[in-house]
C-alpha cells in the first residue's frame, strides 16, 4: 500500500479499494501517515466525491477506529435523531422524551455548538446541575430505566472521524458532502442505535444552505446508514428563520419545556413531531405522537432524564437581567426573519463559542417577539436581545443589519417540512 | 489573512490576489504555515488552475524567496536551454558549447536524474575530475572566459520551490501543468538569464506523454517567461524512441563529443540544431550553427568547459566490461523501440537513481544497434546492455518487454520537432 497512489488514484477519479481505503484511514488515524498526505487525498474527495461502495468502507473505517457501543437488551427497539443544526433548533429536547413517552428507547448522542448554530449539550447544560457525561453502562441504566437519555458522545466513538475533522477544519475540506455524511454517520452508527431518523435543514441558517446539496447530503446518509444496518431515513426541513421564539441556550429550555406541556410554537411542534412519526415508523411502533405532545405525556419522561443527569427539572433557569429591544422600522408584515443573522447575534451575545475551549452563557440570547407573518407597527419591538455582558451588544447588533424584513404583504404560508427520504 | 480562506477560494475556482499569494508562500516557506494546508491549496490547484497573473506572482514569490543571480556584464547576451527530459537526452552537452561558439554566453545550470529520465550532471560526472558545483563567482568567471558552464544550481535559487516540490511528491500533486510551469521557471528566472528556449518533450519517455498537455505546459511556461522579462520560447519534440543510440552517462558523454566532432545520429543533430537556431534567434545573433557543428567548431569550447571544471577532455571514459546482447525476435523492420522501456532498463542497469541520495554508475546503459526504420533479421542484435553489476540484468530485462517492435512495414519518417512556440 502507498500513499500517493491512493491520492492519484482518487484525483484522477478512479475508484478506491476497500483495502486502499481501510489502509489509509487505519494508517493514519495511529499518526502513520503525515496530515499532508490525508489533507491532499480530503481535498481530492472534495473534488471527486465517493462511490456508494467507497463511502460505506470509509464509513466503517472511522467506526471500526473506536469502540461500538451495544445497547444490549432493553426490551424496547431503540431510535435516534440526528440534525444537521440551525438556529433555535431545541428539537432533541422535546423529541427524546416524546418518543420514548410512545414506547422506544432513544439514546442520543449530542455535540456542543460552534458558531452560529446552537449544541444540544449547551441548552441542557442551562438546567442546574445536570450532566453531560456518562458512562456507557449509565447511559444504559438510564435508556432501560427512563427510555431516554441525551448525553454526551464519549470520546471512544470513531476516534478516526475527530482527527480527520480537525483536520478538515484547517484546510478547506469540510464543505463536502460524502466527507460531511460519514463524519455524521460513523458516529451515530458507532453509537449502537437499531434506527435513526436524520433532521437535514436547509436555508440561511444551516450548515447546507443549499437545498439541493440539503437533499444530497440526506440521501447519502440514509444510504450509508441502510447499508450499515440502521434503519434510517431523513426529514428535510426549513432553517432560513429561527424555529420557535427562542434563541439561546435557557431560553430555548423554557420553550422546549412549554411545548412539552402542549404549548409551545407551531412550527418546533410541526417539525418535532414530522420527525417522531418517522421514528415510530422505522421502530414499528403505532401510535400518533401528538395526542402524547397535546396531553403534556412527555413531561413524566422530561422530569426523569433530567433528573437522572443530576438536573432539576423544576429548578428556576436563570434569566437576564439586561434587555435590549430591536424594533420595527416600519409598519407591515414580517416577511423574513434570517436565521444566519439571529443566530450570529445570539452567538456573539454570548450563547454560542467560536472555539471548541470557550465557555458559553446560559442566559444569552435572542425571544423572537414577532415572526414572519406577523403584523407589526413602526417602533414595535420585534426582537428582545437577553445579554449578561453588555460590552457584547454593539457587536452582536452589526449581525442584524438586514435581518428583518418588511414588507406590504404577508409571506405566503408555508410547510416547514420539505421532504421524507427513506431508503 | 487567512489560510482556509485562501485554500477555499481556489477550491471554489476563484482567483487568488497577488498579496493571497505572496503571503502563503512566504508564510508557509518560512515555516508559518503548516504542510496540510500547503498540500491542500497545491491540490485545489491542481483541480482548478490558475490564471497567467496568479501564475506570474506564484512564481515571482518562489523567485523571491531566494537569491537571484545578477550575471553581470559578460560583453555578449546570455541564453540557457532547459529540457523537460528524456532518454538519450544528451542535447545540452551538444548544445551549451555550441551556441557558445557561435557568439552568446550559455549559463546552463542542470539538475540530477531520478525515475527513467537521465540528468545531465550525472552524464559530466562520468568525465574523470569534473566537478558541478561552482560558486556564482566561478560560474560567471567561466562564462566571461570560456563563454559556457554545466553546473549544479545552488541551494540558494528559489528554496520555495523545493520546499514545495519535496511536498508535491509525497501528496500526488506533481502533475500539475501551473505547479511544473512555475517550478522550472522559477529556478530558470533567478538563474539570471536574458533568453531562455524550452525544450519540451512528448511521448512515452517524456514527463508529459501527452501532446495536448505538452504543448499547454510549453505555452504556460513561455507566459510566465515573458512576463518575468525573459526573452522565452519552446521547442516541442517527440520523445517516445531514445534519443540518438546511447543512453546511459558515459556513453550519452561519448556520443555528445561525437555531435561536437560533426558526426553522431541524425536526431540528436536536428533537435540540438532546432534549439540552437531558436536560442540565436532569441539573442539576435546571426549564425548558422549547423555550419558551426558540422566543422567541429563547438569542440575547441567543449574542452574549454570542461576543463574549467577541472574535467580531461581527453580521458578515456569508463567502459563495460559486462554486456548483454538483446537480439530481434524476428525479421523486419523495426518499427517502435520504446523510450520508456529503454529508459527504465538503463535505469535499473545503474544509469539512474530511484532515490535523490543514490548513486548513479557511470558505465551503465544500453546501446541502440538497431533503431525505428532499420531492418533487422531474426537474431540480430537490438540493443547492447552494458552493466557493472549481473545481478541486476533479470530486472532491467523486464523492463524490455514490449519495447521492440519489428514490423513488415518501415515506420513512415517523422521529423523530432513538433512546433516551435514563441510569446
Amino acid at each position: 500500500m502507498d500513499a500517493v497512489t491512493i491520492i492519484r488514484t482518487k484525483r484522477d477519479g478512479g475508484e478506491l479499494s476497500d483495502e486502499q481505503i481501510r489502509w489509509f484511514l487505519e494508517t493514519y488515524t495511529r499518526g502513520g501517515l503525515p496530515d499532508e498526505q490525508a489533507s491532499a487525498l480530503l481535498m481530492a474527495v472534495f473534488f471527486r466525491g465517493m462511490s456508494a461502495r467507497e463511502l460505506a468502507t470509509w464509513t466503517a473505517s472511522m467506526i471500526a477506529s473506536g469502540e461500538r457501543l451495544q445497547l444490549g437488551d432493553l426490551g424496547r427497539p431503540t431510535v435516534d435523531k440526528h440534525s444537521t443544526g440551525g438556529v433555535g433548533d431545541k428539537v432533541s429536547l422535546v423529541l427524546c422524551p416524546l418518543v420514548a413517552a410512545c414506547g422506544p428507547a432513544v439514546p442520543q448522542l449530542s455535540g456542543r455548538g460552534l458558531g452560529h448554530t446552537g449544541g444540544t449539550l449547551d441548552k441542557m447544560e442551562a438546567i442546574p446541575g445536570w450532566q453531560a457525561a456518562l458512562s456507557p453502562e449509565a447511559m444504559t441504566a438510564q435508556l432501560r430505566e427512563v427510555g431516554a437519555v441525551i448525553c454526551a458522545a464519549g470520546a471512544g466513538l470513531a476516534p478516526a472521524d475527530r482527527k480527520l475533522y480537525a483536520l478538515r477544519d484547517v484546510t478547506g475540506t469540510v464543505e463536502s458532502i460524502p466527507l460531511i455524511a460519514s463524519s455524521i454517520m460513523s458516529k451515530k452508527i458507532a453509537e449502537g442505535t437499531e434506527s435513526l431518523v436524520l433532521n437535514v435543514t436547509t436555508g440561511s441558517g444551516a450548515f447546507m444552505r443549499d437545498l439541493g446539496d440539503a437533499r444530497r447530503l440526506a440521501e447519502t446518509m440514509v444510504a450509508i446508514g441502510t447499508r450499515a444496518g440502521v434503519r434510517t431515513s431523513a426529514v428535510l426541513s426549513w432553517m432560513d428563520r429561527p424555529l420557535g421564539r427562542a434563541v439561546g441556550n435557557a431560553l430555548e429550555v423554557t420553550e422546549s419545556v412549554e411545548a412539552l406541556r402542549g404549548g409551545g410554537p407551531d412550527d418546533l411542534r410541526e417539525i418535532t413531531l414530522a420527525l417522531a412519526v418517522e421514528m415510530l415508523h422505522l421502530t414499528g411502533v403505532d401510535r400518533d405522537p401528538a395526542d402524547v405532545l397535546s396531553s403534556g405525556g412527555a413531561l413524566p419522561v422530561w422530569d426523569a432524564m433530567v433528573r437522572a443527569q443530576g438536573g432539576d427539572p423544576d429548578a428556576v433557569l436563570p434569566v437576564a437581567t439586561e434587555r435590549h429591544l430591536v424594533r420595527a422600522a416600519r409598519s407591515g408584515y414580517v416577511t423574513a426573519l434570517d436565521a444566519f443573522g439571529v443566530g450570529v447575534c445570539a452567538w456573539r451575545l454570548g450563547a454560542g463559542r467560536a472555539r471548541k475551549e470557550d465557555p458559553v452563557s446560559a442566559i444569552a440570547g435572542v425571544v423572537c417577539l414577532a415572526r414572519p407573518g406577523d403584523v407589526v407597527e413602526e417602533g414595535q419591538p420585534v426582537l428582545e436581545l437577553h445579554l449578561d455582558d453588555p460590552a457584547r451588544l454593539p457587536y452582536a447588533l452589526e449581525a442584524l443589519d438586514g435581518a428583518i424584513e418588511i414588507g406590504a404583504e404577508p409571506p405566503a404560508p408555508r410547510p416547514i417540512v420539505i421532504d421524507v427520504i427513506r431508503s
